[in-house]
C-alpha cells in the first residue's frame, strides 16, 4: 500500500470519529508493517483514552517492529492524560513515519522531533487533512472554530415574505445535515429560531438518533419555552456569542455550527468569528421573502466578505457550497 | 472507436458551431469507416451550407462506403436549403446510423424510418446533447429557448445598497461568460441596465472578440442614449418581451441570454418563458443590497419557483449551478 492511500485510510478512521474527542483532535493512525501491508487503524478515543497511534499500534501487535506509521496529525510528545504517541512509536519499533500536519499546541509538539532525534525516518507530508481542520483552526484562535450554516433559495431567501417557510432543501441534503450535526460539538441558534421554529437541533436519521449527539446552544436572553423540543431534551443557554464561545472553549467544545436565525448570523459574521460557511443551496427562486442575514445597515460593494470555496457538491438537486473565511494578510 | 466516444466528438464539433447555425440545430456528425476509424467529422454550417451529415461525409469521402455515422439529432429527410441528410446517407453507402435525439421538427422528421427502409441498420440511443438542448426545447415551444442568467453573492445580491456594483464573481467565471455568450443568437437586457451599466452586450476575451457576436437586444420603451456603447455598436429594441420572443423568433433566434436586470428578470419569470437559469454565485456575503430579482408583491412558500439542477461547477472561487425549469405534469 502507498502512503497517500494509507493516508485516506487514516483520515477515513479519524472522520468517523468526530464530534467524539474534543477537546482532543479526531486523529486517524494506520500502522503497515515491513511489507507495506496494513495491520492495524486507529482514531482517537474519546478524552481519557488512547490517542490514534495507540490504537493502531494496539491493534498492529508485534508485527508493527520495523513498520510505518502514517497519521493525519504529528504524533504527541507530552505526558497528559495518556503517554506521549511518540515514544509509543519508537517502543513498537516503528522506522518510518508519516504526518500529514504538524502540531500547533505548543506543549504537545515536538513529536516528530523527537521521533527524528531517536533515529526513526520522520517525513512531514503537508496535506489539508478535512476531520482536522476545525481543530486546528480553534488551537490556532483560542476559541471554538465557527461554521455558519444557512439554507436557501438560490435569490437568498430561507423563507417567503408572509412568514412561511419549509425545508427549502431536499432529502438529500438534509441526511448531509443530519450526518454534519453529528460530527460537531455544539450546535448554536438564536432564541428567535426557538420560538418560531421549536427545533430538536438533534442529529438523526430516518431510524433513530445518531450516536453523538452535540449540545444544543441557544444564545439571546429570551426564555426558551418549557413546552419547546429544547427544554424537553436539554440546552445551554448564553447571553451573546462572546459569552458562549468563551465558555464552550473552557468546557472542551472546539467546532462548533451556528445554525441560524439571520439575526444570530449577522451578529457573527459582524463580529468576525465565522471561520467556514455552509451554504446549503435549493435550485428555487422565491422573488422575495426573508433573507439569510438580518443587516439592519446601508452597505457598499468595499465591505463585502469574500471567502474562499473550499468545496462544492451536488446533493440531490440542492448544491453545498463550502467556504473558508479569507486569511487577512 | 466505439459509439460513445464518437458521439462525443460529434456533440464537441456541435458545440463549436453553437450559435452560428440558427434557425438549424446545430448538429455534429462522426463517420467511421467499415474498420471503425473516423474519416469524417462534421458540424452544421451556416444557414443555407451542408448539414452537419454533409460535411463530414465530404471530409470522408469514399471510405464512407461500408461504414457508421454517429450523428448528434436524427438525420433530416427534408428538400430544404439543402438536399435531405438521409439520402445522403444512403447514397454514400453508410451501413448503420446513430442518433442521440429525435428531430422534433414535423417538416424534417422521418429520416430514421427512411434509412430504416432502405435497409441502414438504424439505431435512436435516445441521449441528452447540451449543445442542441435550447434549439430542441425552442422547436417544441415555437419560440426561442430562453436562458436568465445573473451573479450574485451566497445571499442573493447583484450590488450594495448604495448603488455600487462591480464584477462579483471573478476571472474565471468572466471568461466563462463571455465563451457563453459567443454561443447565443442574442443577448437581452433592460432599459434599466442599459442606463446604469452601459454594457457593451459583446463575447470577448482578453484578446480581442469571438467570431460569432451574439445579436444586441434592448427591452422597455426608454430610449438608449446616443454616446451608449449600444448605440455605437448597433442594438434593437422591443417593448415588452412577448414582443421580443416573437420578433426574434421570426428573424431565426432559437437560444437567448437574459442578462439583466431584476426588474427584467422578473418579468420573464412571471411571464413563464425562462427555461432556464444560470446563476454565477459568488463566495461571498453582503448582508443586504440590490436582489437578482425585483418581486413586487409578497410571497408565500406555495408560490416557490423550482428548477432541476442539471450542471453545478466550479469557475475559479465562484459556483455555476445551471438549472431547467421543472416540467410541468
Amino acid at each position: 500500500m502507498d502512503i497517500a492511500h494509507a493516508l485516506d485510510l487514516a483520515h477515513q478512521a479519524s472522520d468517523a470519529v468526530r464530534g467524539t474527542t474534543s477537546p482532543n483532535p479526531a486523529v486517524g493512525a494506520v500502522i503497515l508493517d515491513a511489507d507495506g501491508d496494513v495491520i492495524g487503524i486507529g482514531a482517537t478515543a474519546p478524552p481519557g483514552g488512547p490517542h490514534a497511534e495507540v490504537v493502531a499500534l494496539h491493534a498492529a501487535g508485534a508485527r508493527a517492529h520495523g513498520g510505518t506509521a502514517v497519521v493525519t496529525l504529528e504524533p504527541c510528545n507530552h505526558y497528559g492524560r495518556t503517554g506521549p504517541c511518540s515514544k509509543a512509536l519508537l517502543d513498537a519499533g516503528i522506522r518510518q513515519v508519516f504526518y500529514a500536519n504538524a502540531d500547533p499546541f505548543p506543549s504537545a509538539a515536538g513529536g516528530a522531533e523527537f521521533l527524528r532525534a531517536a533515529g526513526v525516518d520522520t517525513h512531514f507530508l503537508d496535506q489539508p487533512i478535512r476531520a482536522l481542520q476545525p481543530w486546528l483552526s480553534a488551537t490556532r484562535l483560542g476559541r471554538p472554530h465557527v461554521t455558519l450554516k444557512f439554507a436557501s433559495t438560490l435569490d437568498g431567501f430561507s423563507g417567503a415574505t408572509d412568514g412561511t417557510s419549509q425545508w427549502i432543501t431536499g432529502d438529500t441534503a438534509r441526511a448531509y445535515v443530519h450526518e454534519d450535526r453529528s460530527k460537531r460539538d455544539a450546535i448554536i441558534v438564536g432564541t428567535g429560531t426557538v420560538l418560531s421554529d421549536n427545533p430538536s437541533l438533534t442529529a438523526r436519521t430516518d431510524t433513530g438518533l445518531y450516536e453523538h449527539q452535540p449540545r444544543r446552544v441557544v444564545i439571546g436572553s429570551r426564555e426558551v419555552p418549557d413546552s419547546s423540543h429544547l427544554a424537553q431534551l436539554g440546552y445551554e443557554q448564553y447571553a451573546g456569542i462572546p459569552e458562549a464561545l468563551s465558555a464552550l472553549w473552557d468546557t472542551g467544545c472546539r467546532d462548533i455550527l451556528i445554525e441560524g436565525g439571520p439575526a444570530l448570523a449577522a451578529s457573527a459574521l459582524r463580529l468576525g468569528v465565522v471561520d467556514q460557511v455552509q451554504a446549503y443551496i435549493a435550485p428555487a427562486l422565491l422573488g422575495a421573502g426573508k433573507s439569510v442575514l438580518t443587516w439592519p445597515q446601508e452597505t457598499t460593494m468595499d465591505e463585502i466578505m469574500r471567502f474562499e470555496t473550499t468545496s462544492v457538491r451536488q446533493l440531490g438537486s440542492d448544491v453545498l457550497i463550502e467556504m473558508m473565511m479569507r486569511k487577512k494578510h
